[in-house]
């Protein structure tokens, strides 16, 4: 038996309350072994804290199992009589060896009878409620859309900056100071549009007052930036969403400030006097001026966002900053009444900070959404007091290197998803962000550079556990390349003449298949493995009831004849006669 | 290479912030690994975040390797210039395999070099100085001694119990509400006893008004026991020990209550009109009469500790009742200025309760002490935002399973000591409360059966990382079985007659180590296995400046020929001509 690979710990999505009742314990084995069974019972049974009896326990069999590139992760629910458990692990490996995993050491069964010390059991001591990772129900079902306010429509011209460019591509040329003329009245006016396609969430990039057309450099927390329009537009956005059955997300920018922030200009201006020194992360005064490329940060003369000395990171260690970015966050509910918060740049601001923004936050709006922009292994963020999820770039990634890489196999991409969704618990899967682009990314359609494609991306997207938020103009295959070319304008007027109506059916079409159907939503999958066909993706969904759904992909370069089971079809393209087309797809 | 073997991931004891500077980096592999190379950057440095550029690498070998059952523990510590880190391993295994580690998989050095996708690196994406766990730097030189209060000194007769029983052994038969008159006047009288013993902190079995002579089962958390003393002889108790130079720590039963606590005698008369109902976690009403030994716990009526009737479990969910407890907890520090805190059961409070009360306690004195009461890995209540340590139960059976079992080889307790020692970070590692009995244990002495071995365990426990805990009698090698035989009363008039003279010197010699090395202290240890010899303990400790102590035990039934290099010996028993004597040391 592989030993040294398995791998269990008492803790994190290893081991977690999954709701009031359920424990949920995962173990990553080698592929060696054949059966696991969990031994648990009360710690207090039998008398196991004050003597050497063995508690009295029940052995569970592991019947969920995915594979991971170099293990198989086995999962199982159980649910104690007492909210409190002790357990341990039998393992089985293919040669019958047996083997018993306490928390301190592997024993033989005969090892494990004559041992008289006193048993090291795994535990989950006490299920206490307010411990328990509770994340917002509604956001499973959701369907969001990113909205790159600059970009998406104008509604009122009055607004505009000076210089607005004419409505158009706002293609690669673009500087951060070209503003095209997008607000909020605009989005407002495209409520009925989005609502129609299916729309139910919007994630809005920063409305508050900046400097640059994206607002990442904020100049006021509390002003919305009058190019957006005003406080009441804020509210009659979200007020008008909500009427659209819409939520809405703002995007909170607290890594840094931009240079026209007024303590951040209080201090360029007195230095280590101004009462706002301690409110950024100074290491050195006096430093060069702050100007967008000059060397301050890589000096390290104060600390920035990346190397960009016109972003000087917030001290979020500073109390004071910590009650300053509560007040801001709590003045956006009360007064806009939004419903999720995104954090950018959000693994760099403080563990002090997120937990007090979850703690003040959830309590005034219980099923608010919190989630950060972190582009990794999200766990320090994701046990249960501090963000309900992150963007799912690893996700994107995994899909992401499936179609650049034609050698990947099916199982490539399997071991791949199956990791992403093995590292956090299953309230945080159910709430993951997966995006297959946004305004910090080449645009799907680009990097693809087939449309057949695209739409293969998507029904992943749309198929999978976690939460779907596509990026404005997704629904008419929108072209871009990394940013800022990825930001290009809204055609409304070709939208409206109907240029795209193949297109924004199609993304109708799987909107509603990820809203009526609890399968697509579920985070209950198998892929199922073809032999000698690496290239085609096949796998299947089940909802609680155990309904299934069923998705086949052929990303090879020949036909590959299908015959669905006399099953209706709900969705397919490049499917006809028995065979799917490559590049084609199918759902039923 | 085995692959699957290797474990590493972006947080707590595998990747952590050691203080504003440095970073620390672990690593398991199994033993096929012959080197391991970190290569870090910055994540911002050629534009990692924004393009393909790979970034600027430093590489880095791990020097610092202790090996686990079926594992290698390597461990580095980096130093990143901009308070952010990227970095991926580089793993060369005996055959002259390498593979590079990236989050998402193993790479080959071409497929590496070829990869064309993001490159998902590990990150530890900022270094926030309020998020860096930070534990008190008194407690690693200090040489703790816990009282049972009862049983250890009567210091004023008139505060005795009704019907108190003759100072005398308080043996096996001894019922919890047997009382034998021990104080606090008591505990202050010894402190001159104490301080010339060289203890540095007194950690008090529960102070508040309880029920039993235990006092676990508390009626008050506001009064003193009136059988103790009163709130002046705790102040007096606690600043004439400061002026000793020893710290006070209290034990905090917050798990439960007893059944005399007003709340709940309140509940029991009133039901779900209490206004305590919800401080408690009540699920059937009306249920029995409460009484140690009828079953609501059995049933479910209402939860408790174990299935203790009369200890019903505090609702630690409930916010009121957090409330309260860090109202009385921070009295206890406001009112009697102690030191620290152990927190009774304290795996079954609520982790919401833990995180306000390290943020409160520490708010009013940062270098509060804080232990949680866990008898196995602990990692989730040891993340900086909740306990600084705690017991060190591992610990204690790794050196019990040693000499329980005579089969055990020093092998055997290397990978037990390096595995209770790679769990955590450094900084626990250095506050870690380590002792071999209690109050809850049977007796040191009397579990060994044998003077000689019972010095050769002591001689560990002062000698590893952590903190030293005694438990009040080790200094005279006191008996006593499993609780209540645990808790015998001091013999002060034979201590005074000198009976014990020979053991308090040989517990002042260890203390003195101790306190005068440095390397005693430290937590960089390493074993020396001796071939052919596994019943030989050897192992080197080194202080900050490279200053080596080196220990040997020999724990076999045969003379052990060891002739001491030239070097000064410290301490030895049973060391003579060249010969270390079964059951003997040697520490020089």
């Amino acid at each position: 038996m592989n030993t040294s690979a398995i791998f269990h710990r008492s803790t994190d999505n290893f081991c977690y309350a999954l709701n009031k009742n359920d424990i949920v314990i995962n173990i990553k084995t080698d592929y060696d072994i054949k059966e696991v069974i969990l031994c648990h019972g009360d710690p207090f049974s039998a008398g196991i804290m004050g003597g050497n009896d063995r508690f009295k326990y029940l052995k569970s069999r592991f019947t969920d199992r995915k594979r991971l590139k170099d293990h198989l992760f086995w999962s199982i629910t159980v649910t104690p009589e007492f909210k409190r458990l002790a357990y341990f692990f039998i393992l089985t490996d293919f040669d019958g060896n047996t083997f018993y995993l306490l928390e301190d050491n592997f024993y033989t069964p005969d090892e494990f009878k004559s041992y008289r010390g006193r048993y090291q059991y795994f535990y989950l001591p006490w299920m206490n409620p307010a411990d328990i990772f509770e994340t917002p129900g509604w956001v499973n079902r959701t369907i969001w859309y990113q909205i790159f306010i600059d970009r998406f429509c104008n509604g009122n011209p009055e607004l505009n900056p000076r210089d607005v460019k004419p409505w158009g591509d706002a293609k690669k040329t673009v500087r951060y100071s070209d503003y095209y003329g997008g607000d909020l009245p605009g989005i407002t006016s495209k409520l009925d549009y989005l609502a129609e396609l299916g729309i139910t969430g919007l994630y809005l990039t920063p409305v508050c007052k900046g400097r640059s057309n994206h607002k990442y450099d904020t100049a006021s927390y509390s002003r919305i930036d009058p190019h957006f329009g005003t406080d009441q537009d804020m509210i009659t956005l979200v007020s008008t969403a909500h009427k659209h059955g819409i939520k809405i997300m703002m995007d909170g920018v607290f890594n840094h400030s931009g240079a026209l922030f007024k303590p951040w200009k209080d201090v360029l201006k007195n230095g280590p006097e101004s009462r706002y020194f301690n409110w950024f992360i100074i290491n050195k005064w006096p430093f060069q001026s702050c100007t967008p490329f000059n060397t301050n940060a890589k000096s390290g003369n104060y600390y920035t966002f990346g190397f960009f000395d016109d972003m000087p990171k917030l001290n979020t260690n500073n109390p004071e900053v910590i009650r300053y970015i509560l007040k801001i966050c709590k003045s956006w509910i009360t007064k806009y009444d939004i419903d999720g918060l995104r954090l950018d740049v959000a693994g760099e601001i403080s563990h002090v900070l997120c937990k007090a923004l979850r703690r003040e936050l959830k309590s005034l709006k219980p099923d608010f959404y919190i989630i950060g922009e972190l582009w990794h292994d999200s766990t320090p963020w994701l046990r249960g007091d501090e963000y309900d999820a992150v963007m799912n770039y690893p996700f994107q990634d995994s899909i992401n290197d499936f179609w650049m890489d034609s050698r990947k196999t099916s199982v490539d991409l399997e071991y791949a998803i199956n990791r992403c969704y093995s590292l956090y618990m299953k309230q945080v899967n159910d709430v993951l962000f997966n995006l297959l682009d946004s305004h910090d990314t080449m645009r799907l359609a680009t990097r693809l550079k087939n449309i057949s494609r695209f739409y293969q991306q998507l029904v992943i997207l749309f198929t999978m556990p976690g939460t779907v938020c596509i990026y404005y103009g997704t629904e008419i295959a929108m072209e871009g390349g990394g940013d800022p070319d990825c930001r290009r304008c809204m055609p409304w007027t070709d939208i409206e003449n109907g240029v795209y109506a193949d297109r924004i059916s199609t993304i109708k079409s799987l909107i509603s298949i990820r809203k009526s159907l609890p399968a697509a939503r579920s985070d209950n999958y198998r892929f199922n493995i073809i032999e000698n066909e690496p290239r085609i993706l096949s796998y299947t969904k089940y909802d609680d009831n155990g309904n299934a759904l069923h998705i086949i992909l052929n990303c090879s370069d020949n036909d590959y004849p299908f015959e669905s089971p006399g099953k209706k079809i709900i969705f397919a393209k490049f499917y006809k006669n028995y065979i799917i087309k490559p590049n084609g797809f199918l759902i039923y």
